[in-house]
């Protein structure tokens, strides 16, 4: 079982590290007949990439994506897609320092545990430069899920440390600034408080919400391949991430079953606290995810670690850093969302075909 | 790619049905030479069981698990381990009434959009009847990392409702009580709470905490078989789960990366805001996690719903059921958290080897 | 990866040894809607069972296959289907005195060095006993096929030993006679030759063949899961089976091009050399196996061999064996190749959905 | 379940197509700490390549290999291993007049009917050149094989067409001609064979057979995770392969018991009809392996075909092609075989540890 791949019946397997010549994956299964670009997949590839603002990493990568293999006359063959992106702005030497040391809150620690030995550059395998790749693949599964069923998926930054961002809830502004926030009464604090930490030489965590519309009802299956564990899952396994929710999510602790089911009449539910998933499967309503990315570790304010021989050291990480990593990750998220819904989607095809059964539906 | 089983190279699958003539599970790749009987099994279980306290559902079953293949004279072969319980104590009829309509909440309505059909005594499929197969797979898991590495895995309940439980944690208490709760000086007032609960006819939502400690570093993998990333999925494939948080969980989003970071010197780490998991792969310190409950639905209080017809209807759950399903998770949390762990530690040897790198450990 | 698991979106997982309780099976990913009864099923094992004549074994099973999952009402509902037979004429004891020895050719020896350990009642799990589980499984997915395809699948006794069965071919013997002879002129030879054998204590090897017919074109894919590649796989792991052929198979070897490529005009392919499969997918012509079967290693001929402390000793193998393992593998060749026909149309259907592309075709 | 991936906890996913930009492969799950230079891996992929004699297809690959990732300082990582060979010496408009044909013999059809379009350049993703990537990967495998265990690998052209190989054995040969062939005096013979049916426009089958010495008993498992049927699986996936044999083979069919049983003494077994696999785990005896490659269909000897729109049609195929794959297919088959064993090995690992049981052992 793959350790660099994820998916049921629609198979990303990534590779590549920050430093390394290149990062690339490979989409298997993904349906033929769809008109692919790789000018459309490098249009994602810009949304995630470093270097947008003052706000996020200063590398900037040209994102040149070439499709090595699965699309013919522009169209997906049905035979793997292989995508590769080649790093240019890779700027090694700032962590030869790093080389012997641990940085706290990293996977150095735990890489060099497991392999003895670790590619130290830029974080190596570690590094959310593998995020690029997911982005890629989720822009192909965004608009197939787009063509096909009219799925709209929609990403955007929940709260930014402290600060609450999406009171107010206007969809249209999420890409108008560098935070994908979607107040755009909430903007300039936003600012205010990135260029504040960034004097500080600090980072902060942030929560990323996302929600899929136009989810048919019956996708997701018993018991393990439950929708909302393989969300759950495909969150996870982002960068930094700490948790994650479906619908009411840490809410529904406090929550009596009253208040939390989602009574129904003919003309629909009365409530998603379900955020859309019922026993696993999907219910016809928005699927909704919230996640929790933590503040990344790589600050230039030294700290106290230990050298790869066990010795205490200081530790300062220069290198180019994002001071909040959950800003990046709203296309991350949306990536992942997209995905995992047409791999259920494919997997629900396979055992119950395209033709939903004859029921009255409800949405 | 399976629907109802999880694991990389140690497999789960469970099958059976609430009210059918059995539940059971087939466990394949577990280790050889391991002593089992089905005396130790039945006696996880137990601790999972129904009708143990008047705060749960009044079902009771034997539970009197058969072990049909996989040991021989009382070891483990290396074969798959199949178990079998059958049911002895289902009411099939209590749900007759419910047979047409979709209960609020449920996986009535999902199931029946996805497959057409839907076994609906008991809630079929979708019943927490499956999790006792957790408890009795991770009942061997928890058994084999104990007994190789020291491990020792802990579950509790850390909230029930807006109930705190665990400001004062006496781990000796927690299997003193129905609630599997660490403070004692809580019980009464949890006892108080859920007899209220049950007078009203509600229900409500849980917090179940867990922690393994011993866990050596270097377990789990980049990127898509992070350990954290396993446990995510395992944690929300369980019945109500609405939210998973690997150590500090949904806190680092107001957190700064000098609050987050856990410094480390030659005495170990400063502090385990990451929950023991750096990059995915284990650090050596306890893997902790935090799991939400939602309330259950099945609901004496009458609801608002839809018949399979598409009509309105109101709906009354009768049958036996949990107040609080999150009580009863516990056993299933810690199994899980047995079985992700097991699991990567054979992952790990796989690709590794048995004898870790030599490099100056930390714990 | 699971050891005691197949397919690729269908998962058969079985469990059980010839001597333990019980042996069993779990069909994960199977059509919900489909009628299944326990009489059909044991129908199928009975084909396959021991004790129908005197040239098998003659343990003789109830195989009262009980339906613990998955079927409500007398239909799949898509949930797992789980199966299991509880073994009745297990006599163990024969097997006492090889406990401490290794049969030649038998599985003894490589569980003994691969487990440290192993269950040696009659092979444990390495026995055939294990393929009435296939049997079962086959039945549904044949019953599938057949119903929504037309598809028909039908196996045969090729050679017995020196014997050729198969030059006058009437299907509609296949079932009249102990051996799936489809000559009947050639029945009482292998009568003949059986008893003969069994007098000597010797037994033979044999040579299954199989053909599917009505399988659509663009069943299978490139390139690692080739239909053929997977039929191999299948094939292979059934127990004494030593090679496997699609179509042509080693007569290809000694062939010129222009002899093995089947032409094609539009009322269809002018042969049949490549047995269904080019590329790795179907074509619409019937798809042609042929497996070969070792003779058993099960004799009361003496034998040298080592004991588990490595001294020499000679071994004579009583309990009851099948002189000729080939003939009973009929019906399990058969299963195999329907399961493996159903899970790669449920595959196909997952990535390029049930509508095939308007292009002509031809048969 | 991936279609373009194989191996249970080493996996190898390739992508590209003859004429595409690149092909490429990601191997995941490999051990760390290897040394691996792309030098080492040219050399592998040449052994393989078109152009070395008159007898192969003329396409001149320079099969410059770059290594994307995995790989730190010459040394494997832990992390997925990317190689990328871009095509240089691919001519498409070779295969213009056939973009609308389909050659028999071919996947055309079945790619077409399968995904309703196709890249009809070169055969696109079912041509032969996507199996340089398994040769690669297996280069890995075999050193990681070789250093570890003193596995040595070796494969040869066993038949010709009707013309036997390997009657007499010098394995010094094999890499001595162009023909893999293991007698030096039957050279001569295959080269005026080959030289006659190049003039003529035909082309001829063969038989390829390998072996690997030095497995350690106990690599395989039960029941579908058998080491043979993997082989199998592994061998009828490469392009053009219609049969494969694990030791005696399609031999053991007229074989009896008392002849196909390989005996024991204390000093090792008395033959190796099992072709060193016992239950499907294997022995500690060589591995071996025979495998039927098909003549191949791209003839420019005329055939009858159907084009897209269903009329007859007269096809001739140009290019560049081999008049007998199976020669080039000896590397393939060695890959083939070390990817599996390394694979099987890793999959023991997991379970059952490094260190064998403390049993007598024979070889």
């Amino acid at each position: 079982m793959s350790f660099n791949r994820f998916g049921r019946v629609l198979n990303i397997t990534t590779f590549g590290e920050s430093h390394g010549p290149a990062i690339g994956c490979v989409i298997d299964g993904f349906p033929p007949g769809v008109a692919v670009t790789p000018e459309e997949i490098r249009a994602s590839l810009l949304r995630r990439a470093t270097g947008r603002s003052r706000h996020t990493s200063q590398r900037r990568e040209k994102e040149d994506v070439q499709v090595l293999s699965g699309v013919f006359d522009g169209t997906t063959t049905g035979t793997p897609i292989a995508l590769v992106v080649y790093n240019t702005d890779a700027k090694s030497k700032d962590y030869t320092r790093i080389a012997a040391q641990f940085r706290p809150g990293h996977a150095d620690y735990t890489y060099h545990h497991k392999y003895g030995l670790r590619d130290w550059r830029g974080g190596g395998r570690s590094s959310a430069r593998e995020t690029a790749m997911r982005v890629a693949a989720g822009a192909l599964a965004a608009k197939y899920l787009d063509q096909k069923f009219g799925i709209r998926i929609t990403g955007w930054l929940g709260r930014l440390g402290e600060l609450e961002c999406d009171a107010n809830f206007v969809p249209e502004s999420i890409d108008d600034n560098p935070f994908f926030c979607p107040d755009p009464a909430r903007v300039s604090a936003l600012e205010d408080y990135m260029d504040a930490l960034r004097k500080e030489g600090d980072s902060v965590g942030a929560l990323v919400r996302a929600s899929a519309s136009g989810v048919p009802p019956g996708w997701g299956a018993p018991v393990y391949a439950k929708l909302d564990a393989d969300l759950a899952a495909a969150m996870m396994s982002i960068n930094a991430v700490k948790g994650v929710e479906i619908g009411a999510g840490f809410d529904s602790v406090a929550q009596k079953g009253t208040e939390h089911r989602d009574e129904m009449t003919p003309d629909g539910f009365l409530g998603n606290q379900a955020g859309g998933v019922l026993g696993g499967i999907s219910s016809g309503q928005p699927v909704t995810v919230a996640v929790a990315f933590k503040p990344t570790s790589s600050l230039r304010l030294p700290g106290r670690t230990v050298d790869v021989d066990g010795n205490p050291a200081e530790i300062v990480t220069t290198g180019r850093h994002d001071p909040c990593v959950g800003i990046r990750a709203v296309p991350i998220v949306e990536a992942m969302l997209a995905l995992v819904l047409l791999d259920h989607y494919l997997l629900h095809r396979a055992q119950c075909g395209d033709v939903p059964p004859q029921t009255p539906r409800i949405e």
